[in-house]
């Protein structure tokens, strides 16, 4: 395999255009992750791509029946109006000069599909549990910062206090340098826990930005088969360290 | 030399064909490596090629009689009506990158001696110690599950929670794409200790499953042999610690 | 994008040149980037590049309007009979080698610019409060160790004992390799809080070096204005790390 | 630069044929180091080559005078009967690959002036401090582990239990490849100190290996020098980890 192997699961992209893309990929309480698969599954999702790469984990999940998987991304179409195409997966990069890698290759596929417009959806660690959920935005003009707003975010210039970790952050900024414009909706979250209330609230207003309405109702099943899930990846990279460690020894 | 260098040990690759390949390299419990290295000694297997490469650690060994060698892989060939490769070694990758890079050559070698069957060894850590156990699966295929459930494997869906890390599980991912079937054998261990008790499970099932004989009373020999070089490695790694503390000062 | 980007600002470099380049990037007490930025904001400095890259943090920096920018380096022109080249920015490189990478790049730039002196700022972590700060120096000849020992620097044998680390110390070894001649100022500083008493102990002597005058009164509210920012930077820095722990899980 | 970098000192590279190189890089310590600047101070060596490279730490050195240089080896040539080359200098790789990296280029440059021998000197930490140290030795081949033992070296089967890491080892392996015989010394150590005692244990036995005489009082002096040096780049390491966390923040 090559550093980067996208496999297309379709036969004409040309035929998948949509201008919208969608990115949940895990991080911070999973906030991102819950809603990207959320809609997959609630609006039937079309695989349209699968990404493997160096970059990722180097190991294998083992799906329910045995059989094993590489750590990898995928890329949804959902069709409609206004259809979208979502990024999710298993992981991120697992160095730091990888996430501007793959990220790169996350733009040229969304650039391929006809992308105009990011969301970019995360959670916004806090440190204590939060009860009802702001959901904090940033994007790459201010245009779409008062659009956000509108829709029932808060902007608040003194946060998230660091910034955008990751590809929901570099989405917004290097697809601003292709003409892209991008929104980044960050769920309040403990930054401990799965956190399905947050990705309820990020959701709702995602729904108002794209004119789409979800069953928030099926998060919470979402986010139960998630949780399972995310408990074996943990282990996992437990198990990582012990390994690394008993490699030469 | 290059960042990987294979060096062969017969004159005609051509003659040495082997459908079936076997990978136990130091990992958990260091199951596999012990399995592997007890095939190689009992059924003497002829090296065929070695393995050396920058993604290993920067280190030598030394043997009995005061001689270095550079940590390596090792590839041996059993003949016999389905002979076997035995894909052993001093250690495995020390980046999560370079884990891709060397699986990608393991397959390379596989396929030029034209394997169609991988079976990959290894120790799922469990944390306490385990007096009877069990011999967990995973594979590229439902069909191939099964098999290894009818050799005796336990299947549980949930374990082990954290995939299958390094060579072992990427083995059989990546070499699916490249349509060469695998079986993963994880036998329960501690995951403290070398652990020839795990090695026997997995070393009984893999019997079944290749057609093949051992005879499990030297494996615990092979053990005390492996345990002697694998304290020896451990503290190497503890040394190198200390050493890059102390290279610039 | 490219390993690294830069972006001209100007329509045509050829009309900024400048003999000297001051760098001023983040580093122990935020020393060197106060003073930069001072520099460029009393002396409305004209950006004229900015340099992106892999090498950087793998995030983005929000704006006080909810803005997204990359983590990035700035390169400002300030016109007199000297004119001036300022370096300053978001941050340093991330990896070991990065820093060798970028610092070539920095060179490059300065000798399109026409630079042959470049001073490079930074702090002297001690691990005490300091309150009246020495101002230490190297340079690449002993000329011009004379030169800042007389206008103000301590020259002292055995400090800082650890060398020159990061940009400040590779620019003006390598700058030397080709023909700038370079001189670095290192205020002493506790090396855990931002510092302006150190940076306007080291403006003082710049001042007398490149024979320029600047406002130490507006040195405060700089100083002010950054701590905010660096608040910021800390916190993300700390999301990162429990980021990268829950990217698999 | 190019992220290796080797500046001859010398018109005539051709004119300096030399049968033995002698390397004593940083390392546990600083046993290899020692002997190596104490060979060159004494017998005078000729600085023949400087390397300076990417994978060494980024930062520089700062001289007696004030003056700066980047962390870079040395070679040396010493005239004789049996002219030596000595390699030793400021550093070795930060990173694994970057160890198998600059082996390479280490081996290229021997091969250049002729080099047929490699002695390898370094430190075997023990953890306890040692009023007699031994000198433990390994090489590529069991004749030259005779030649060391007959020159009073301890060969010892189960010592170093971590074989030896760095360019001390992958220079007799991979220089073996190329058909360069080698022997590594390496002298007990506690480990935590710089250790002269250890050094002269190394340099007696080195003498009699390579039939020079060399002034042992002198080398404590030489080890005095050196510890002071240490000492800077000890603290150097630490101010790079509190600046590494500061870059941003």
């Amino acid at each position: 395999m090559d550093r980067v192997t996208i496999t297309y699961k379709i036969d004409n992209p040309a035929e998948y255009t949509a201008p919208i893309m969608i990115e949940g990929l895990p991080g911070v309480g999973h906030v991102g992750k819950l809603v990207a698969d959320h809609i997959v599954d609630e609006l039937e999702g079309v695989l349209v791509a699968e990404i493997i790469s160096h970059h990722f984990p180097p190991q294998v999940m083992i799906d329910r029946e045995g059989t094993v998987h590489l750590p990898k991304n995928e890329v949804y179409y959902i069709p409609g109006d206004q259809p979208l195409l979502i990024l999710t997966g298993d992981c991120q990069s697992v160095s730091p000069e990888g996430h501007y890698v793959m990220t790169g290759h996350y733009l040229d596929l969304a650039m391929e599909f006809g992308v105009t417009r990011i969301y970019t959806l995360g959670g916004y660690g806090v440190g204590h549990l939060v009860e009802t959920p702001r959901v904090l935005c940033a994007a790459d003009q201010t245009e779409l910062v008062t659009l956000a707003v509108e829709a029932g975010c808060v902007f608040s210039p003194d946060e998230p206090p660091g910034g955008i970790i990751g590809a929901a952050g570099l989405l917004i900024a290097l697809g601003s340098l292709r003409g892209i414009g991008g929104i980044a909706l960050l769920g309040e979250t403990s930054g401990y826990l799965v956190d399905p209330i947050s990705a309820r609230a990020v959701i709702t207003i995602l729904s108002k930005l794209i004119g789409r309405d979800f069953d928030p109702a099926r998060l919470q099943e979402t986010a139960e088969e998630l949780e399972g899930a995310l408990e074996k990846l943990k282990e996992s990279e437990a198990d990582r360290e012990r390994d690394d460690l008993s490699y030469i020894g």
